[in-house]
């Protein structure tokens, strides 16, 4: 195990990374580093008794798992000479991998004992780093995409997960599993990082600086209208039109998640677009409706909800991302474009209650706008 | 609308951007992003009952603004052959625009609906574009400068809102309407974030590399002062020579918003610093002894107080600009560092308060040092 | 006092900084200025009563010590023709000065008043200049190691002003002493931050690209590694098993400060990741059986631990860094190894607790796996 002597990562095996000038990459390095060992840990920390362990574990989980990443990923592509040779490249993707453990620990979040999450954590990396192994070298996926299914794979690995741990007293929400405003106040800290750098992580690995920026551009609009269906969508869901926090929470992640795969390929900004306000909708519908009946159905308990911030929505980005290799996109845009608007007015008007303006009495005050369920406002 | 087909931009129309090195923008872009969804969120969310609205509004006006912010400066800045061409410098102009949507935001926060709000950003968003256009087009005005007006406009803008929703009653400050410390530390959070990436948001749009770095560096030294400056008369203004939280929140970035005209064209520090002292100390000054006043008289209702952190420091950086281009520099100088010397001597001994030591019972203790309007202390 | 014309700094005089690609730096600027402004902030703010001061006067300090240190480190390195040249290179050696007054803030947290901290921090960047400029000047030491010695130099200058202050009623520990959950909450903000961009502060000063790289991955494992540490050993040392919030929060930076000397040097990962769990479990070693008898016989009272978070790491880190310059490094490492791989099993068998399922009534619960000294349980 040594450092690559190459002063950048101009990788034989992998082919991933082709760029002469490194002078770029520190700062994505940084970016995605705060998006795991902060932006999740924080996101995790909505439920209010358990904030310690949110934060803790999951540093722990990102620590011990990185390190074990780093270890495998270098003796599956990196290995020569008795060596694992260590460069920027493979470090990335270790802490992009270990994305795929902090989203299990999502849906186990409260129920697992650190034990049980370190061996799930190794267990988990193992299995996708052997995965990209195959796909890189027998299906000859680009290795940049190969990373891009992290999502998919932890949110249906931790729903298994779940599955195991299943108790049939969980169907009953504990007093203990709720947010309070103070504890949403730290998890929307974390929502707010993993939106803000999502256009890193998606854009990081791609080799080519053009393809790299449309990267950037199209998770910067998938995740502006993913937002845009997130509010819209909580207000319509709710009896009274108010809006729910934990729905802000997740959803608004959700078109980052679902434009993974396609990030680079998609070249009109609609086609992001209405990926985004897709995605949105999906995660929100499947949080209102959906939760409450397939949970107990399927013997699964989410804590997190990663189904809808992560399972739904990377599988809708998968069937997108087969759509348009398939077909061809200028037809398409022109439908969805039609959609789009479409979808943007229906938001809007059914958010009627957006429209009443508060009485004096009542500014100030965000009961006005959002549903409490923990009864206690503010802080 | 269509992505633009070179890897950078060398943008012909504007000419704002001529840097062939595109590697030190990826950082910048999601410095800026960082400060528009995270340190405007938290920034406004000193209020301890709405604290959600102010970190979700702003995300969705944010999300919804800067996709018409990049159609608006498209067709009026990027529009050839039937199709907006958008590139990074368009993107970061529409994310820098949704600035002076924020800041309005803070005038009418907590009194105004989401619908009035969208439609405020949209409204807002349109006038500073054509705005920017017109200076751009008429005025000769160098596009990057024509961006960083907008402190200005936004606080202005925000105000004239303000007072077309006046109600009488808000003369009297309601209980929901006051921070509490724990709400304060949420928005010191954000002040924070805003006060560390300023230097990002002040130099991103200059074209020439050296003029970049002075920008940084001023920015750098501006909000050090006005920072000192915001300690300083924060004591010297309370009746016990004690701090206010809000004086810190608001008077440590005045610095920063009177730079903004003149960020590339000062080329002694000392300038910077004289005027972030400035900035600082007319912030402060305004918060303790105008608004009391000025609000009533003028039937407007300043939640954030954002006359005093973005209107007058931005009217003071737009006199001082024109001064500067107007007359020799270096004898101003002489001047100003007399003036910076007594006025750093007078702060200080104005806050003799610093000079007791707390008894060992007030160790610990927040209320040594700082006043707290809200009773709470501690959290 | 002007700034330098060169665009970047290829300055002659220290030798800091022979890079001609500049555009790596403005990131690195501004995660230096993160961690100092906002990371050092939220690491102090674990007081229950004292957040606001925390957090404010560390900024009112980094405000007034950078500009105190441009001045000091200008005169000393950057004096010529009469006038001190600025440049990018002594912003940021300032930025990182200012470190050591933090640190040693920490020693005295609530217990020195603002003036006394303003008087600690002029001497203390004087001091500490001066220091660095017989390192370069006398000893031939290279400027950016001179630089990393700021850890050292503001444990112990704390620690020494601690014991000025020394008064006997301390022993007792205080009720406003003690961190709540929710202060903790924000002061695990600030460790994470500090957390994920130590790799930039160990690195950015080092000229050579490659060498750059080598810090920043070096940083990476032993910041992972004093983490496992960190947990395994505040574990193995507490009566029942538990976690304890104070030792994740201090013990988890010990690597980085271990490595600040040889970060640079070490081309083995395995000797980072071993300095690392060295440093992390000294760390928490020293804050659970060192503390309570050391500080009385000392007389000294180190409010947040900054002898185990700051001053032992560092230490090590000396004495491992010479170790290094004066053997060989290949057959320390098998050494290591076998010491790493048994140290490792150590801690997670001692952590027999880690293996107990929760029963379904403990869900959801902190109380499980961490300490509360201060009853309260959530937040």
């Amino acid at each position: 195990m040594a450092y690559s002597t190459e002063p950048s990562f101009l990788n034989e095996e992998g082919g991933i990374m082709g760029v002469s000038d490194c002078s770029v990459f520190p700062a994505v390095f940084q970016d995605v580093s705060l998006m795991v060992i902060f932006g999740f840990a924080y996101f995790l920390a909505f439920l209010h008794r358990y904030g310690f362990s949110s934060i803790g574990f999951n540093l722990l989980l990102a620590a011990l798992g990185v390190q074990w990443a780093v270890i495998v990923d270098g003796f599956l592509f990196h290995f020569s000479a008795g060596k694992i040779r260590i460069n920027l490249q493979s470090i990335l993707t270790a802490i992009m991998s270990i994305t795929a453990v902090l989203i299990s620990t999502g849906a186990i979040l409260g129920k697992a004992n650190l034990m049980q999450l370190i061996w799930m954590a190794m267990i988990e990396v193992t299995v996708f780093t052997v995965n990209r192994w195959l796909a890189v070298n027998l299906l000859q996926i680009e290795s940049h995409v190969s990373v891009m299914h992290v999502h998919l794979f932890g949110a249906y690995f931790g729903l298994m997960v779940s599955w195991t741990l299943y108790h049939s007293s969980l169907s009953r929400k504990a007093e203990k599993e709720r947010s309070r405003p103070i504890s949403d106040m730290f998890a929307v800290l974390g929502t707010l990082f993993l939106w803000v750098f999502w256009p890193s992580f998606n854009s990081v690995l791609i080799p080519e600086e053009d393809k790299k920026w449309t990267a950037v551009y199209n998770t910067y609009f998938v995740m502006a209208t993913s937002t845009i269906a997130a509010f819209s969508f909580s207000m319509a869901t709710s009896k009274n039109g108010k809006l729910s926090m934990a729905h802000i929470q997740n959803a608004t992640l959700a078109g980052g998640v679902a434009l993974a795969f396609s990030a680079s390929n998609i070249q009109q900004p609609w086609i992001a677009m209405v990926l985004g306000l897709a995605a949105g909708t999906i995660s929100v519908l499947g949080m209102a409706y959906l939760q409450k009946h397939l949970d107990p159905a399927l013997q699964i308990h989410d804590t997190c909800g990663v189904l809808y911030t992560f399972g739904l929505p990377s599988l809708l980005g998968g069937i997108i991302h087969v759509i348009l290799i398939l077909t061809n996109h200028s037809k398409i845009v022109q439908i969805l474009n039609a959609d789009l608007v479409s979808i943007y007015f229906l938001g809007l008007i059914l958010s009627c209650k957006l429209w009443k303006t508060p009485p004096v009495t009542k500014y100030f005050d965000d009961q006005v706008y959002w549903e409490f369920p923990h009864l206690a406002v503010g802080f």
